[in-house]
């Protein structure tokens, strides 16, 4: 048994040796990605403890969220091999300099060093975290959820047995053996071991890393996303777009919660609306005072406003213009992912520059803002804050730089 | 009399506008400029009062920091003019990708929104802070120091003169009137309000600030900073690079603070750096027991490689080679400029790829990291952390980024 302080010591000392070359990096993803599956077994004999301690003091959602079979271990593997073929984001020199004294002025890409992630109970987190973190070129130290450690801990086991098939250091992969607060708090005060920590999970863990962390930290996650129907919205596009943002995956941080409706529209819309998700019984709408007097819907509560349902549920809400949907969102966003439906672009500008979130949207489904459809080929979480990395975090974001500065005895 | 709290609120609502353009920041930025020269005199009176406070309870060198004169508000708002012509970093795509389904992302740079800034005694930090928040399209919070409080105010009053003329609202610029421990504790713990907080000052503000600090912070400052002179160093250059990083300037960070030596090349570099330093009385040297075997100077004491001196005075180690040079640098670093002098570029390229610092040099002064050196044009303080901005803050660092995304109907 390793604590949590020896751990990230040996991470620290790890991470201050020259960065991995893209080969060995590379060749070592595939080692890993092979490893699980060779160990298909073990790790599922491992999970078979996690799922008989969960069964029967958890929902079934979480007990599928913690099981793993075959089909899920290959898509881990095959999740690994995608990273492999990423382009390596360590070394670019993204901006350069010379001054005319002569010095070169290189500002030069790196990885944090050591990169911590608390996340809860999804098992495959550890080997897609895991692979992230290696390919951007930094140590990583796991902290996951009591309730998946065996998984976790079988996971790990296999991603160093890949790494030690390939001569590199095991301990670029860590798995925290404490599971209790204790090492959450350690993780987030480390100051000088941690470089970065990045809470993956639910708002409560996510608050508490932001509120405690003394490290650098990331929040991630929650979305209380808006669709906006301004006036001038196409309503058949509207309401497919809503249908896809919030019925396709509603349990994930860019499906919407909440629909603004312009007043001018709400008579032509909401019927259809209403039709579409009530009537059907596909979705729950929750509506203010003035939604009412349009559809015979459930009341909504003030506190319908600020919930990530993360269910077949929707606010709705008659507001009257474009600059009252705007103030809404500012009040009651989580900064994720937000979209106007209009034909008018003078409208549609007015959104984009005012809404203060990590995606904006004009005509399009919320249900976007992914790493994946961004075009940075994997995701380590969303960003809802302003520092470092919003929206999607891909291998880049994983990244900070450093200037190197080569000079022939240049003084000030 | 606007409580901090009022303040915030005001400012937040302010910075969810849609950013000004280029040509109304520029206006109003020489309108400011010219109501600093404009309003003098009041600013000297204000200035005059915080000095006979002060007189006999600071340092001279306080006093001086403090002490305001008509040259000295020319610079400022010299300064403020400079901010005017360099470019607008709000507003630029920086990548666009399109989905194969038409869907067109665009990365866009925009201000964070209320830039807080902390600092201390310098009343020129008051413009100069203000001019670069502004011209990054931020609104600012400036919470400066109590000794310089009546100097600070007469500051904004004139700057805020300027935005007046311009019909620019008055409260992109703000100045916190409470100069109590409470405000900077507000300032520090105002999530949802502060979008990014700048502590500018010594070592205590700086951790009071990472330490306390539930809003988006940038550590800033210290320099613990590091030359390593190699046994294959060319002796003349080091000693004028080390005087240079030494002497043009003690009291700034990016001055070197500890000398490190390779034993190889003790017996050649040491009795000249002794000649040069502290024979001549420039410079006090403290060495380790190893130096002591070459030259007769004060012994030093472990906290004096974890000093930042600001001062004529160097800490001086004998080491055994580059790895124990780097391993060094790696304890007591502050993560802020560090330099090696070889002509072995292996041995170069060993010190830039492990340390892990800012900015890191090979053959030049530590005195080189500055924004206005590093091409930036400008500087809001040197980070000596890792997330989002590294070494030198220039405009482009005072801004985030969103994702605008245009559809014409897509979903997922």
């Amino acid at each position: 048994m390793i604590t949590t302080c020896d751990l990230l010591k040996n991470a620290k000392k790890i991470s201050l040796n020259a960065p991995l070359s893209t080969e060995d990096k590379n060749g070592a993803l595939k080692a890993m990605a092979s490893s699980l599956i060779e160990n298909c077994e073990e790790i599922l004999a491992a999970n078979d403890l996690d799922v008989i301690k969960a069964d029967g003091t958890v929902s079934e959602v979480m007990i599928d969220r913690l099981k793993l079979n075959k089909d899920r271990i290959e898509a881990m593997a095959k999740g690994i091999l995608e990273v492999a073929n990423l382009p390596d984001p360590v070394g670019k020199v993204l901006s350069a300099t010379e001054h005319n004294n002569g010095l070169v002025i290189q500002k030069t890409s790196i990885p944090f060093g050591v990169v911590a992630i608390i996340y809860e109970s999804r098992p495959n987190v550890t080997s897609d975290a895991a692979a992230l973190a290696f390919k951007s070129g930094n140590v990583c130290v796991l902290r996951g959820g009591k309730e998946a450690y065996n998984s976790a801990y079988a996971i790990v086991k296999a991603l160093k047995k890949g790494l030690n098939k390939c001569n590199i250091n095991e301990d670029y992969i860590n798995l925290v053996e404490d599971t209790t607060r204790n090492s959450a708090n350690e993780l987030m005060t480390a100051k000088g071991f941690v470089d970065l920590l990045i809470p993956r999970g639910g708002k409560g863990l996510i608050s508490a890393c932001t509120q405690n962390a003394t490290v650098p930290c990331i929040e991630t996650g929650t979305g209380i996303c808006h669709i906006y129907v301004d006036k001038d919205a196409d309503v058949d596009m509207a309401l497919k777009i809503i249908d896809n943002a919030k019925t396709s995956r509603p349990s994930v941080c860019n499906a919407a919660e909440v629909c603004l409706v312009h007043k001018n529209i709400a008579d032509k819309f909401l019927p259809k609306l209403y039709k579409n998700f009530y009537e059907s019984k596909r979705v729950e709408l929750r509506g203010d005072a003035n939604v009412l007097k349009y559809i015979d819907v459930t009341e909504a509560t003030d506190a319908d406003f600020d919930t990530e349902f993360l269910d077949y549920i929707m606010a709705v809400k008659v507001v009257d213009s474009v600059e009252d949907a705007v103030e809404h969102i500012s009040k009651h966003s989580t900064h994720h992912s937000e979209s106007i439906i209009t034909n008018c672009e003078k409208t549609a500008d007015y959104f984009t520059s005012r809404v203060d979130s990590a995606a904006v949207y004009v005509n399009a489904s919320t249900r976007f803002t992914d790493g994946g459809e961004f075009g940075l080929g994997c995701e380590m979480g969303i960003s809802t804050q302003k520092l470092h990395a919003r929206g999607p975090m891909g291998l880049s974001e994983l990244n900070t730089y450093k200037y190197i500065i080569k000079g022939n005895g240049q003084t000030r």
